[in-house]
């Protein structure tokens, strides 16, 4: 192994090992792992940016931070919204766990594979999870008009739809996803998740949060973290019309961002430009991983609209040995999807990089693939 | 005014606004600003530490930090307890959100005054909220035979005691304490909140968090940002038997830790010395800034064992006014308790300061004090 990772951290979670505990089990040599497996904004916050919140980290840190609706009023002028429909949380994650408290009362209808949040969190809490198969064929798209039909014949109250998603990168058009909540009006509640919506196109964003706020039982829910490339700050929101948000806001604990999260969102207003321009070119980083996937002829990819490509790997290879290697024998740490409803060992997910980090991988990528296609993975380790 | 000081900013709230909210208000001027509401450790962590901290933000804030019981694993070696009875929290107010909604059933019974979190959102949520008045004549001492006659006259199901409390300073001795979880053993619940309990002593910390983990109905709530100093981290826990410790661990949002958060667990073992140095000195400021405010003849002091004290000033003097010529004559901003149930305008908690900033409050006292006393404010802010 030239990268002696303790793979033992692998087991018994629904989610990745953190990178850090991965880094920390091989103590110095874990300076040169690279990590594809969380799709970060590697563009933003800027070098600046950073720099400016070292300065202000003591200070930041010594009192309480702002209460949510003073950090949310100053997100609301930066994304245009009204402040009342804004909501946020200590990362989608906290928001996820709320919406199923508060407002999932007895069953949700969800595709599949998504967000293990999203089926895990309400089946561990008694919910009737029922899952909307997606397929390879068909590239995982949601087929609205199935997918609607599911749900009646289900007799789901609450529904999910994770826009692009997550791990597939597939994705509804905006007018699609409007029609959608339209069909769906009689639901308890309707969740659109565009945690990586701000990756789906070069030419806007096309999320329905504005038209969200004017709709009975929709919520739409953001990720900053994965926007800003900062799953560590832990940083989301929720837009909606004012009852729902209410509803999660006087439920949610006081205080509950912390002061990097509001230090973040007084700086945006100052940036938002470089935010603009490092969020296209994460557009052309995932195009471009697309490509250069596709051109090796053993995977089989995915369309994604998310800064993170899918794809297959043939029988009979083994998936768990391919991450394996490569996160040993190259130092690429990937997203294994075998853990995932709906999906299987043979699938990743694998985070659009900069050039030169994305050229490391396909070159990773295509010696794995090359080793273990010709022989057992002792010969492979030994060459 | 010296500091013009947006003073609107302290209405429509429970808590005081945010020190940065204030200082924001009055632009560059704002840099003058003495903080003496939010108690904090000025001595930790150290300035090595947060320049370590600075050096490795981004690195940090990248990724996911841990899940909650790996996190727990590594506080609990700092504080040896078995790992199963930990649970972390977004701050201690993020436990306080969830054993209100999981664990408090019916009624909650709790000396006042008292931390608000623990009276307001009882009382949000539909619970009977019963309050035991404690007495200045008694220095605000929980008389432990009279507590425990109230609960059982009242007919709560679960009883909290802040120790020391929050923002009297009173303190009941380790054994009172166990004496009194043991004769609320039949309560559905007990709560000790010591999140101040570090300052209590320079020998020896006296919590009852060991005895508590072989208690069937009790939780000892500590909050971290209160030791360490940093609030805006968001960072606390929880102590109880492994059965409680699950019900709140299994019901928290996943990643509830931020990444500053796991860091500061991370490092603290190299940190232990220092803290305890740290941890002394702020016992012997509070100390201090007792027998100096106890030196000014008008206003009366509570004994405290925390790293703040609670003193009253007499009628018919104002506090609010007293609050507005401290912070716009002098830049010192200071908890006027009005909003506090159990309390007044006419009390104030201010924090345990390092010698220059105690030595500059107490003066800023006495001169607003002889101000106040002598004639109206118009002619005070012309002198």
């Amino acid at each position: 192994m030239r990268f002696p990772v303790d793979l033992t951290l692998f087991e018994n979670s629904p989610h990745s090992p953190s990178f850090h505990s991965l880094t920390r089990s091989m103590n110095a040599k874990g300076r040169g792992l690279r990590d594809y497996c969380i799709p970060v904004n590697p563009y933003f916050p800027t070098p600046a940016m950073f720099a400016a919140f070292r300065d202000r980290l003591e200070e930041a840190l010594k009192f309480y931070p702002a209460q949510n609706e003073s950090i949310a009023l100053a997100l609301s002028r930066v994304l245009d919204l009204d402040p009342r429909t804004l909501v946020l949380g200590n990362g989608s994650t906290e928001l996820i766990t709320w919406i199923n408290l508060l407002l999932v009362k007895e069953s949700l209808a969800i595709p599949v594979p998504t967000f293990s949040r999203w089926t895990d969190e309400p089946g561990a809490t008694g919910k009737r999870v029922v899952l909307f198969p997606t397929f390879s064929a068909a590239n995982f798209q949601v087929d609205i008009g199935s997918f609607v039909s599911f749900v009646r014949d289900q007799r789901a109250r609450v529904a999910i739809l994770c826009n692009p998603n997550n791990p597939t990168g597939a994705f509804l058009p905006k007018e699609q996803v409007l029609d959608l909540l339209k069909r769906l009006s009689n639901l308890d509640l309707v969740v659109v998740d565009e945690s990586f919506i701000d990756f789906a196109d070069e030419d806007g964003i096309p999320s329905v949060a504005a038209e969200a706020t004017r709709l009975r039982n929709v919520i739409v829910l953001k990720s900053l973290g994965k926007n800003f490339g900062l799953h560590g700050v832990r940083l989301g929101y929720a837009v909606s019309n004012h009852r729902l948000a209410s509803t999660l806001r006087d439920a949610l604990p006081y205080w509950n961002v912390n002061a990097l999260g509001e230090m973040l969102i007084r700086e945006l207003p100052w940036h938002l430009d470089e935010y603009e321009k490092g969020r296209r070119q994460v557009v052309r980083d995932r195009q471009e991983l697309w490509r250069q996937l596709g051109s090796i002829a053993s995977l089989r990819t995915f369309p994604s609209r998310a800064n993170f490509v899918y794809f297959s790997i043939p029988e009979p290879l083994d998936g768990v040995a391919l991450r394996n290697h490569l996160l040993t024998e190259h130092g690429c740490l990937v997203r294994e999807c075998g853990n995932k409803v709906g999906s299987s060992s043979r699938y990743f997910r694998v985070a659009a990089r900069p050039a030169e980090d994305r050229e490391y991988l396909i070159h990773a990528l295509r010696t794995s693939l090359s080793c273990l296609h010709m022989q057992d993975a002792a010969d492979c380790r030994a060459a």
